[in-house]
């Protein structure tokens, strides 16, 4: 396993009357166990078509020529939202956490809002002739991206010309007659399909998300191995052997049942995670945010948010669970030398210790703290971030949301309330006409 | 008034069963006046040095020689975490929403995290010749922000020799012989005083949020000015008349009390807000997070968390009180010709609408679905955001939150809790040895 799922710290036996009875455990896993053979005949029957993602390659090798030519630009822009984006950002952070992109990569510019303040940066600081676009919206019909789009090409053709737009521009979208593939066609670039089966949540191990990682220099392969070492267990599971993510699944829901533990944080410890924790927010929140139901994700970062949020975690209501993710940092980056400290004795702890040293440390003791303090808490513990093992990550918490979807009774793959709101933004942009 | 605060969609009168009772927030109010005349009489006697900071100005003179000093550098990056970090990053974020700093500026770095990986890119990828380092901790023991200085301090040595470290650093600490400030001086570079009776999380107004965004370029007196603009009709108001802070902490907790709504949520639709949203975070979750009470901010960002946590919002579990943040940008932005369009008819409603149009259409459908689907929902409407409006946004919630205290009788100066967790940390440190 990539990834260690320790779970002993949610029990009230651990940590006392907040924490979930082992009885309550059993009862949701055994619930559970039939969701996880569910999943099995889901992948077998191919009736959910991001389960074959893993195993799959000849789509990558299809890929390469896109992402060669889009290598070529200094800046590649996708334009996007919400399951368009955050699988893509979540992987590109690996190799850029702010710093700038690997070497002989582009620059990658997620832009997922429509802020005009925004746009006008975007396209007075970036060079147009050397900036490429990625438009991706499945359904081709968000208002957003539309309008991202259709900005973005008058400022090509009043730059370029007309005849040189296409060579910017890659689209990603269903294969279907919609809006955005009507534009691309009109505009001639290039369009590949985004899979009709494949929810944008859910799109990460497509395209979607791994035509932005390609770019960004990262191995696509080894993100589906990851994927494949957390699937595979599961599909190759006994009807009595819960995987980590059918356990986790349960612990979830049986807590938020028998304590009514309404928010779930996902905290890692590793900065490069900080999109991940973005990523899984909208993963949990759509899909199972629904008939009164969903417990709310909240994304934290260690440490910094024990500088943030920690009082409140130890102290304020005891409605949450946490799941800290841990990296094994002991002895990364230059040691304090006992010389530096000149004798000032409140800092002797820090002596031979190094920023690796100490954010294991405070990890550590945070979640120590947590239990100590009554608190749910689950660690899952990693000793290196690579491809593979963010590929285990998101497979494990795709797989655990699925499966406590199934918990809930709730439909893992829809979003039905938000129609409204845009059925109203149209009437409200009709009315400002 | 800089802003708007239209709270109508809290009450049950216009949402229904999940609103908040005329009743309930009247009786709430009744006690929020007596903790508005507190910070009254706290202006009158000087017990809260944070509220004389709006009509001070010979601080920033005093400042202003070294905010010339580090303009010089390509680099400067600011070592603190929570308070000592977020108010910075939410000044700056005015001028620098990810496109680089405003002309003449350096780049501003936040480091407030002590990830290995992280600190390696920022070594080698910043030319430390041109980078310079303000290390902030009030009480000069923060363990994250003291490692960092030692490894910073350590590269800087071998790169520039011991000679030149000094000219790279200006240190922000309480004026007392602490380990930060030992470290300064034996370094040799300048010290600058933190006010010993301003809080982290309460000091964006004093030099610790102030310097960064001179730094950036911006107007520090019309931050001030901002904030002044808030905190003087509520020092001039009298004891019947609520100010806008005090109608929104007695409605925050009277919607807990009554309604159990044990989340609030700020949904800012500014991109430039979006630090503004953590560091409300911090302010919100520590300030109150006491004795079991305290409910948990979520920072989202319209129209970004329409599509990762809307559906949660809307169909999930009625217990978040909203708060979006909604700026006028009305025809702001490149508008979208309707022969672009190509006479696509699903997309007519597009026509002749700008970036700005679609945002603001959606903040205010948005707003109001939340509100038919009986969701509580507040907004707080800007014409344009800069640095007075800034600063008033800014004494709004600090003010809403130390009125929130004295409702739930906490303290919101404190933050007891997390004192374990670093006792723990040291001990773990040690044990490593």
């Amino acid at each position: 396993m990539l990834y260690q799922h320790q779970i002993d710290d949610i029990f009230s036996e651990a940590i006392g009357g907040n924490g979930l009875s082992q009885r309550a455990f059993e009862r949701e896993l055994e619930q559970a166990l039939p969701a996880q053979a569910g999943i099995k005949s889901r992948h077998e029957d191919g009736s959910l078509p991001l389960l074959r993602l893993p195993a799959a390659r000849d789509d990558l090798a299809a890929l390469k020529p896109h992402v060669e030519r889009l290598r070529q630009f200094a800046h590649v822009v996708i334009l996007g939202t919400g399951g368009s984006s955050l699988g893509g950002q979540t992987l590109a952070a690996l190799n850029d956490i702010g710093f700038g992109p690997a070497q002989g990569a582009p620059k990658l510019w997620f832009m997922d809002n429509v802020d005009p303040a925004t746009f006008a940066e975007l396209l007075t600081r970036l060079d147009l002739a050397k900036t490429a676009f990625v438009p991706i919206s499945k359904s081709g019909g968000t208002a957003e991206t539309l309008t991202q789009l259709f900005v973005v090409l008058e400022a090509l053709e009043a730059k370029l010309g007309k005849g040189k737009v296409a060579d910017h521009l890659l689209t990603i979208t269903e294969p279907k007659d919609n809006a955005l593939r009507k534009i691309a066609q009109r505009v001639g670039g290039a369009i590949l399909d985004h899979d009709p089966g494949v929810g944008g949540r859910f799109s990460v191990l497509s395209l979607v998300g791994l035509l932005p990682a390609m770019i960004a220099g990262l191995d696509a392969a080894a993100i589906r191995e990851g994927a494949a070492s957390v699937l595979d267990p599961l599909l190759a599971a006994g009807e009595e052997t819960a995987t980590a993510p059918t356990t986790g699944a349960a612990l979830s829901v049986a807590l938020w049942r028998e304590r009514g533990a309404g928010t779930t944080v996902l905290m890692p410890y590793v900065d490069r995670l900080a999109y991940f924790g973005l990523w899984f927010r909208q993963l949990w929140a759509e899909s199972l945010g629904k008939n009164g139901y969903g417990t709310t994700p909240i994304r934290a970062m260690g440490t910094v948010d024990q500088h943030s949020q920690l009082q409140l975690y130890l102290d304020g209501p005891a409605d949450k669970l946490f799941t800290l993710v841990i990296r094994d940092t002991a002895g990364e980056g230059t040691k304090i030398r006992r010389a530096a400290l000149d004798g000032d004795d409140s800092l002797t702890y820090l002596a031979d210790r190094s920023l690796g040293d100490l954010l294991l440390a405070e990890a550590n003791a945070t979640a120590a703290t947590l239990a100590r303090n009554g608190r749910p808490t689950r660690t899952l513990r990693i000793e290196h971030l690579d491809e593979r093992v963010m590929g285990a990550l998101l497979m494990h918490f795709m797989l655990e949301t699925i499966i406590a979807a199934d918990l809930l009774r709730v439909d893992a793959f829809d979003q039905p309330a938000v129609e409204e709101g845009k059925v109203l933004t149209r009437k409200y942009l009709a009315g400002q006409k």
